[in-house]
């Protein structure tokens, strides 16, 4: 083993405090790992290599931090980011754990309870800002419904719109220099949740009153729970130009949020991300929004971290190796890869319809993707 | 039984040439029906109430069809429809059977295969106009990939993109008055399929030339096989003012595309989606694209066609009954569901952020979903 | 409406404690309810015209309670059964809640853990007699695995048998009159749960020391989670002679575990359930194992309750309609449903293969399910 | 690279001929390939290093050929047979593709065609032992319902049973020397799948005449469809004494029936598989049932079958080095692995019942599930 594998802070690898923090709590079980204090979180991942942290608002300030007690934590929180060098590029704001929020937030029918879900994520931008974070995710949890009847989705995308250009504004009227990721999700907590996909969320940016403040957060376990392949799914979001923060974990179709560690599941659907994100030259965070499964003690947490990092950059060496492989470039050709960039009609449309083509031929030929396709899977199992 | 079911042409119900006349043949079985005539189908609809039908290219005029042969199909389908006054509100272009389309149409790896595409959506589309359709769908079932290092995901939106383009400005050359309604997918016949959602959908023609000739035609049963529930995917459609046509059917979660008689399966989700277009003043075609199971002769055929309408029928009977229910009206309101309408900063934000809530009263608040959801379940069974 | 649809004790319909006493906390959000005393629950559950309720040992019995606790709790409950008469036909084990489970309960790699978790069960099963119950659930939540290197699933299975040996050999040595139902579940909170459907216990329980003294205990949503239908799987537990007790809720397909109120989600699969119940004469318990929305307060808790029994009994109704309705009968005929009641080799093998078909005939028949189907879709909707 | 991965005999590496030979229809296809003589996939696969083929009774002898030319067509296979040394393992028979079937085989409603669908199997049987075979695989593809009425599940399982018990009957009679494989399957080409899965068809095996002679098939794509993994399945089949055979593939969790080439998809999955036939001392066959990408020429079809060999080879080399791995034996010994081995109960249920645990200690362990996962991750990427 060499540890050409090792993190350093220029990976741009980041953690949210809730993710090594994570106490082990599911459904059918209670807390089994005491809280983490967001110093030593910070400390362990600066010796790990990371980047830096991102953070809910609560996961710093526990809900109904008084201003005083605010400054203190905020004091003590920089002081090790300064001490480590860790930053803080993302914030987000917990819009799910307390009950008011049991039926929606900024789409809850109760008008109140919408204005107290804005108010919350202005304060968690201010904080953000505060940080030093450039981004505000959003995920809207609880922006669902299990009784249909109960939510008129078109309402609800008037008012997820209006909080959205709400919270630009604020952003806009105190300068806080943020853009806003949205993350989609198709289901749990709620049985729909609004904004199920990386598609519906980017249609979605189209309507707002900023589109180009708000771009996308991605995320593994989300897209794939519906069995759509997270690959293509960042892939529309480049294409879009709305790639603005990413979550890696990893995910088995069909079922629960498992945000289980970065490649322990979908080795090949992880490849293909670390691929798209190192070919178009992303430059932003690689962010892990997963947690340690819940066998672990403290050790196991930052095994658990070091596991998502290092796989990360054994997958990246591969590209390069995919680069490099003179088999792999061949078949890419035999595939015709990059044919796809030439135009369809380089000579307008009139020429298209005035084509006549040898049918048979094109029916004829073979495109090699089994083999393209095994020399992948013999890259990945590392005798390529 | 009452016929107060019975369909009527105003009923706006049109059926796909493919979908009665669908032989039975499946990935492990032979046909086990005879080809249907295009002319009997469009009698037999005519009887059973139906307002028209919809038809792909080859439906109607077999693939290699001569300049004279296509006079003369189409001159006694014209025949058909004019003493029936069934009409052909949308056509649609084959672009997956022939083994031409392996790898690919609009974005296949190569560009003669696209250009070949390409021609045979325009000759499709000029077709359709011929017939008097106003929307022609495109479902893009081979614009996709097994082996991902297969298919640069960018450069075949770049490709989409062009392909729908050119089909847009054919369009506008030739002055042939339709709209496109573009048709997802998640997967089946490709592992992963270009624009796999409603959602994905939306984005994508945001960026087009031409957005405003292009819209959807979102599919009950391909939004379901990816788990998303079809009347949000709808309602955001028609928020976007998308819905250009709409395919009804039925199907289970997870698994082959199964395009089951409407209503077959998910009574519930297939309410809602009665209940939007009906609250919506949807005007366009309830249209349905399924097929009969395998079991079925001819006779189980036109079984299968009445059953689709009636359940619509049926259902939106319930929509009627649903909004002049007492008790269901007093459900919503306890669910507050018509606050979502209000805005949330109807003074701005600056109020917003100075308000203060009482969390715990608002917290406290029950929204009465079980109770609602109750009673549409019994309105759905009847016995309201 | 009528109250043809008033749950009455002869029903047999129970309720676990832990079902309307759900608080509502879920994998994003806090608890949302106080807690129900469990004879709060017995009233208000006898008043709503249920048999009993069922519960897990810690349900009634916090953990740790001692001997003279224990006492005063359970003559305060039994008190409250006497008074109401309601009854406790099953009981079963919280082998999953506390962190000492965290890695299994009966196949923890651990021998302490299996032997506590053996413990434990037997104490539950001592406390389960005691209040009345002929019926043990087994549900191995955390009976599984994410790291599949960390457990050897043969070993498991001996373990697993070796418990459930044990369990029995309590029960006779100390008269405990029990039968234990297994309750199989495919996934959540674990990866992969063992025995992850009917299928897979119904043949586990082949291998145990005394067979007999083991069947199942199959829930809705437990087999939907892998897109099983459910009455399926009823029925062959029935075939096998194996339906000790059935969990009954609502869930849709691939996603978390929602033990939504019946009927709620799958009104079809429902109704076949429950016609399966019906048509065998099933004179065991109707036993919800559902909670409601976190969207509900007390008042909503007692309305989900209310509306499980109703649908049971509107569809219980339905399939009297059923057995009743000249078309439906008709088409069963036509589908020729009672003919597989016939040996297919009534005279043996030598004929079989002797016999002469005429394939074409057998080929071309129609069986008219799209018709059946139909009316059973309209006896749902209540229009027949 | 080297050649240590090129697949011997010895292997024991088995394919369909229907898999190289599938001709890329599909249920939106024509097909693409012509069909493949079995003559020169015989020929091919044996210079490929295969063991041998398995066939449907209609790979080899069209349907409806006459005993005349049956005895042209087996000779000049046996030929081709004796020839390269290759082996015809396991047959089935081809119970799904002809319109007959479309309501079900062994357990149609018709019993014509039952006993049709039981003389054809015989027919298959009596084929399978001329050329050598000594597993006769089931699969029961039609057997199922879409229209849940039409069919009395509890009837069909004693139909079921009774075709099963009919053909072992004749294995008997004949001498045949046959062992029969039950291939369970979930869904696809019928809505529900009798005997679903693994566990299912298990629990039935128990009631059958000869439970001896009857084991499974079991399929990574049939498991995976449903999310159920599939070493797990494998390993309760090897628990139960049953596994005859087994089916290599790849598959994505909720889609249609892929049937990929092995390791495609699932890298990790696969390994596990691999490793439990290798660990359990498995002499059988390694059965490919998957099928070449639609995109692929002839040329293609060999690179497929030249893959899954590889892969599998691959990964059993990764299986030696697990063992090898000290890092991953420590681990292992960390997670307690071995300990499962331990009985629970070494000295009787009293002691059980009498221990007393430190349960804070017990509930305080790690397992060090992540740190072993990511070793056996590194594993498989090839750095260790």
């Amino acid at each position: 083993m060499t540890d050409s594998y090792a993190p350093r802070p220029e990976h741009h690898f980041t953690f949210g405090l809730w993710t090594v923090g994570n106490p082990g709590r599911d459904p059918f079980g209670d807390v089994v790992r005491v809280n983490l204090d967001p110093v030593e979180t910070v400390q362990r991942l600066a010796e790990l290599g990371a980047y830096g942290v991102s953070l809910h608002d609560n996961d710093l300030l526990p809900y109904g931090t008084s201003p005083t007690e605010r400054q203190t934590i905020l004091k003590r929180f920089r002081h090790a980011l300064d001490e480590t060098g860790m930053k803080v590029p993302m914030a987000t704001t917990n819009l799910f754990w307390r009950p008011i929020f049991k039926e929606g937030a900024f789409t809850a029918n109760d008008p109140a309870v919408r204005r107290f879900a804005v108010r919350k994520t202005c304060e968690a931008m201010d904080l953000g800002a505060e940080l030093g974070a450039e981004v505000h995710v959003m995920w809207g949890g609880r922006e669902g419904v299990e009784a249909d009847a109960a939510k008129d989705v078109r309402a609800a995308l008037d008012r997820y719109k209006e909080a959205v250009d709400l919270c630009c504004e604020h952003i806009r009227a105190q300068g806080l220099g943020l853009r806003i990721a949205l993350e989609p999700k198709p289901n749990e907590p709620r049985g729909d949740v609004l904004l199920p996909t990386v598609g519906h969320a980017l249609a979605f940016i189209g309507d707002l009153e900023w589109p180009d403040m708000v771009g996308l957060n991605p995320e593994f376990a989300h897209e794939t729970m519906s069995g759509l392949s997270f690959s293509p799914a960042v892939a529309q979001t480049l294409w879009h130009g709305k790639l603005f923060h990413i979550d890696l974990n990893a995910q088995r179709i069909g079922k629960f949020d498992q945000d289980f560690r970065f490649g322990s599941e979908g080795i090949r659907d992880a490849f293909y991300v670390v691929k798209l994100l190192e070919d178009s030259g992303w430059d932003g965070m690689r962010h892990f929004d997963a947690h340690p499964y819940r066998t672990e003690d403290r050790e196991g947490v930052w095994e658990f971290a070091r596991g998502c990092m290092r796989t990360y950059l054994i997958l990246a060496e591969k590209v390069v190796r995919f680069r490099d492989d003179h088999d792999i470039q061949e078949a890419l050709r035999s595939a015709q890869v990059d044919r796809l960039r030439e135009p369809t009609a380089p000579t307008g449309l009139r020429d298209v319809l005035a084509t006549e083509v040898d049918e048979d031929a094109l029916a004829a030929q073979g495109y090699g993707h089994e083999h393209l396709d095994q020399l992948v899977t013999e890259l990945l199992l590392g005798i390529r």
